[in-house]
C-alpha cells in the first residue's frame, strides 16, 4: 500500500524499503541503487533518509551492501581520472587527530618518490583540525581548483592538495549533513561510505587509510578502529583501488603542536629534514605503504627524500602552484600564554584529547561549519610522556588572538597532563597498532 | 557542539537528545516534554524525529518514559472534560478487525445502562474498517461536531460518537502521519502512546481496550497483544483513566458482515435483540466491562438492555441527533457477485484478512488517506468456521459499485476459506483470549 505522488512509476515505495533494514534484513543491489538515487532526486524526503540511517547504525549493513550504498554515493556524482597522467597515484586517507599534520610533508614526499597523490582534504569540525585550514594559513593559498587546475598542478609537481568539488558524491554530501543533525554519525557503514565513496571517486589507484585510536580520535577503542579499517579496505579493494589500513596511535597528540599555522611550521621543519620524531616516522612509513600499495617501487626511500631536499622541492612547487607566498611569513596569534612545570620530574602523560579540545577553544577550530578558524591559534609543547622536566620549565604555550578564550582552553588542557616519577609514566599505545591490507 | 538556530534559548540540542535513546539510554522527563514540543514549534525538524521515532521503535522505551511521551502529547493540545453532566463516563477503543462494527451498538447499549460514552472514532485506512465511514452511510449523519455539539448530543442521548477535533493532541496526528512515511508504525511504545493520548485527552472516566489478535489484527500473536495492551492500560491507569484491555480473537471476522452500510445493518439488527451470535456476545461483555470500569453498577444489565429496546431507543435519539434519518434506507452496491459452495461439508476455515482484504479491494476502505470509500460495498457471509455447508449454497456474497473489482477481491477470498470434513474444522481463538486490568 506504499504510496508515491510521483508521474513516473517507481520500482519500490520507501516505507517498505526502510523496514526491511528495520527488521534486520538485507537490502538487494537494486534497493540500495533505488533508495540513494530517490533521494538525491527527492522522491524521497530527507524524514525517510534519516528514519533509514537509524535503522543502518543499529542494525547494520553486511559487506554487500556496505559496498553498494557506497557505490550509489559515487554514482550520484561525476569520477575523475588521472590516467593521462601517465604515473601510478595514491593518496591518504587519516580518521583525524590532534596535531595530525602528516598529509602536509606527506603528500610531496610520496610526490618525490615518483608516485603522484591527487589529495581531496576537508576542513576540521570539531577538536580535529582539517588539513585544508592549516594550508589556508599561508599566504595566497587556494583551496579551491577547477578539475582542470587540479590536474595541472598535479602534472606539474606531482601532488596537490585542494577541496572536494561538490560534484564528487552529492549524495554522500546530502546525508552527511542529514546524519550530522539526527544523531546517526556514528555508524561504521556510513562512516565507511562516506570516506570511500569520495576516494573513490577521486580516481586514485592506491589508497592508505591511516586510522587513529584513542582519546583524540573518533575510535576510542582498536576494536572500533579494526572494524572501521577493515571495512573501509573491503570497500576500496572490491571498487578496484588497492586499499591498506593503519591503525595508529592518538591517544597523545602528534609532534609538538596543535593549530593551523603551527603545524605548518612542523610540517616545514619535516621536510627540511628536522622536526619531531613521531611525525617524522609516521610520515615515512605512510609513504613507503602508499608508494608499495601502487605496485611500484618508487624513484628512492621516502626517508632519503627528506633529507636530500627533494620533499621540500615539491612542497614549494605544490604550495606556489596554488598561489601560497612562502616568503610571507605564517600568520602569529596576539597573545601568548604560557603553562610552566610546578615541579621536578618526569611528563607522565599527555592525553590527546584535551590538547585538541584546548586547541579548539583558542580559536584553531570551530564549532560549526560556518565558523572563521584562527590561522594562528593553537598549542605548543616542549615535552611529551617519558620526558623529563625540570620545575619553571615552560611546558606549554597557548596561542589566541582573544585572550578570553585562555579560561576554557586551560580548563580543557591542566588536566590532560601530568608530572610525576619515572615509574608513573603512563602505558602508550605503539605508533603503529595494526596493519591492514584485506588479504 | 549541538547547533540551535533559535533566538530564544533551548534547554536540549535534538542531536544529543536522539543519541540517548539510540545508545539505549533513558530519557528523562524534561527530555520528553522538550522534544515533543520542540517539534510542535518546528524547532525540531521531521529529520529528526523520524530518526527518534526509529530509535524508540528498535531500542523501546520503559513505562516512564511511555507515560510521559503520552502525557507530552497530550499537553500539545486541549483536554476535555465532561463533569458538568454528571454522569459516569466510559469509553472503548479497538485497535481494528475484519466485521468489527462493535462500537455501533456499543455505545448507545452502555448510554441505555445510565454510563454516558463519549466516542471520539477514527476512518478506516487499509483492510480494517473505520467507525466513522460506517455512519456515515446513514443518510444526513455527521461525523463532525463542534465541542459544544458533542457535549449537547452526549447530554441529550447519553452517547456520541463523532471525529476526534483537530485541537486533540495535535502532536500525534503530525507525528502519525510521519511515522507512516518514515516505516516507524509498528513500535509499541508508540502506537499506545497514539491510542491513549487521544483517549485520555477526550476526558473519559473509564475506559475499555478491544485488542484485537490473529491474521486480520494488527497484532498477529497473543503476545504482541499483550504487550500492547499491558502498555495502554499502564499509561491510562497512570494518567487517572481506570483502563482495562480484552484480548478477543480476529482470526475469524467479526458477524456474517465486512463492509460499511452492511455493517450498521448488522449492528442495527443487533440492537433490535437479534443478529450473530459472536457481535451480541463481545457487545455485552464489552459494555458489562465498561459500566464495572466506572466504578458504579448501571442501571440495567446490558443483555436486558438490548432485548427491551431502551439500546436501540438510545442508537434512534443519537443518529438523529447528528443529522441521520434512519427512514431512509441504506445505500446499496450497485453489483453484487455470489460465491456458491462446492461441495458438501463444513466451513473449515475462514480468513478474517483474506475477508478483510476482499472487502477493502471491492471499495468499503481507502488505500490512501484521501480515497473516498464506497458506502455499499463489502462482503456478507452465510457460514462462520463449524457451520455444515450444501453445495449450492451462497457462501458469500461480494458488493460493490464497480464490477472490475471482483476478480483482484476473489483473488484474495478464495484462498480464505474452505470446505471440507467435520474434523478438519481449523482450531480457533477464543472469543475473548485475556482480562488485563493492570492490577
Amino acid at each position: 500500500m506504499g504510496v508515491m505522488n510521483n508521474s513516473k512509476p517507481e520500482p519500490f515505495a520507501a516505507p517498505e524499503v526502510i523496514a526491511i533494514k528495520r527488521d534486520r534484513g538485507e537490502l538487494t543491489d537494486s534497493q540500495i541503487d533505488w533508495f540513494v538515487d530517490a533521494y538525491v532526486r527527492n522522491v524521497i524526503a530527507e524524514e525517510q533518509m534519516s528514519s533509514m540511517a537509524m535503522a543502518i547504525l543499529l542494525n547494520g549493513m553486511n559487506r554487500r551492501e556496505i559496498v553498494r550504498w557506497t557505490q550509489a554515493y559515487i554514482n550520484s556524482g561525476e569520477t575523475m581520472d588521472w590516467s593521462k597522467l601517465g604515473k601510478a597515484t595514491a593518496d591518504k586517507h587519516s580518521t583525524g587527530g590532534v596535531g595530525d599534520k602528516i598529509t602536509l610533508p606527506l603528500a610531496p614526499l610520496v610526490a618525490a618518490c615518483g608516485v603522484s597523490v591527487p589529495q581531496l582534504s576537508g576542513r576540521g569540525l570539531g577538536h580535529t583540525g582539517g588539513t585544508l585550514d592549516k594550508l589556508e594559513s599561508i599566504f595566497g593559498w587556494q583551496a579551491k581548483l577547477s578539475n582542470q587546475e587540479m590536474f595541472e598542478v598535479l602534472n606539474q609537481t606531482g601532488a596537490v592538495i585542494c577541496a572536494a568539488s561538490e560534484t564528487l558524491a552529492p549524495a554522500d554530501r546530502r546525508i552527511y549533513a542529514l546524519r550530522d543533525v539526527t544523531a546517526t554519525v556514528e555508524s561504521i557503514p556510513l562512516i565507511s561510505a562516506s570516506i570511500m565513496s569520495k576516494k573513490i571517486a577521486e580516481g586514485t589507484g592506491a589508497l592508505v587509510l591511516d586510522v587513529k585510536v584513542g582519546s583524540g580520535a573518533f575510535m576510542k577503542t582498536v576494536e572500533q578502529a579494526r572494524e572501521l579499517a577493515t571495512t573501509m579496505v573491503a570497500i576500496g579493494n572490491d571498487a578496484g583501488v588497492t586499499t591498506r589500513a593503519l591503525l595508529t596511535a592518538m591517544d597523545v597528540p602528534l609532534g609538538l603542536t596543535a593549530g593551523n599555522a603551527l603545524e605548518v611550521q612542523e610540517a616545514i621543519d619535516v621536510l627540511a629534514g628536522g622536526g619531531p620524531t613521531d611525525v617524522i616516522e609516521l610520515t615515512v612509513l605512510l609513504a613507503r605503504e602508499m608508494i608499495d600499495a601502487t605496485g611500484t617501487s618508487g624513484t628512492k626511500d621516502p626517508a632519503t627524500a627528506l633529507t636530500d631536499g627533494s620533499a621540500m622541492d615539491v612542497w614549494r612547487k605544490m604550495i606556489s602552484a596554488q598561489g601560497g607566498d612562502l616568503s610571507k611569513p605564517l600568520p602569529k596569534a596576539k597573545e601568548t600564554h604560557e603553562v610552566i612545570a610546578d615541579k621536578d620530574g618526569y611528563l607522565t602523560k599527555l592525553d590527546a584529547l584535551s590538547v585538541g579540545v584546548a586547541a579548539w577553544r583558542l580559536g584553531a577550530g570551530r564549532a560549526r561549519k560556518e565558523d572563521q578558524v584562527q590561522a594562528g591559534a593553537g598549542i605548543t609543547w616542549s615535552a611529551v610522556p617519558g620526558d623529563q622536566v625540570k620545575k619553571g620549565q615552560v611546558l606549554f604555550t597557548l596561542h589566541t588572538d582573544e585572550p578570553t578564550r585562555f579560561p576554557l582552553a586551560l580548563e580543557s588542557l591542566m588536566p590532560g597532563f601530568e608530572i610525576g616519577k619515572q615509574n608513573e609514566i603512563a602505558q602508550r599505545l605503539p605508533l603503529v597498532i595494526d596493519r591492514i591490507t584485506g588479504q
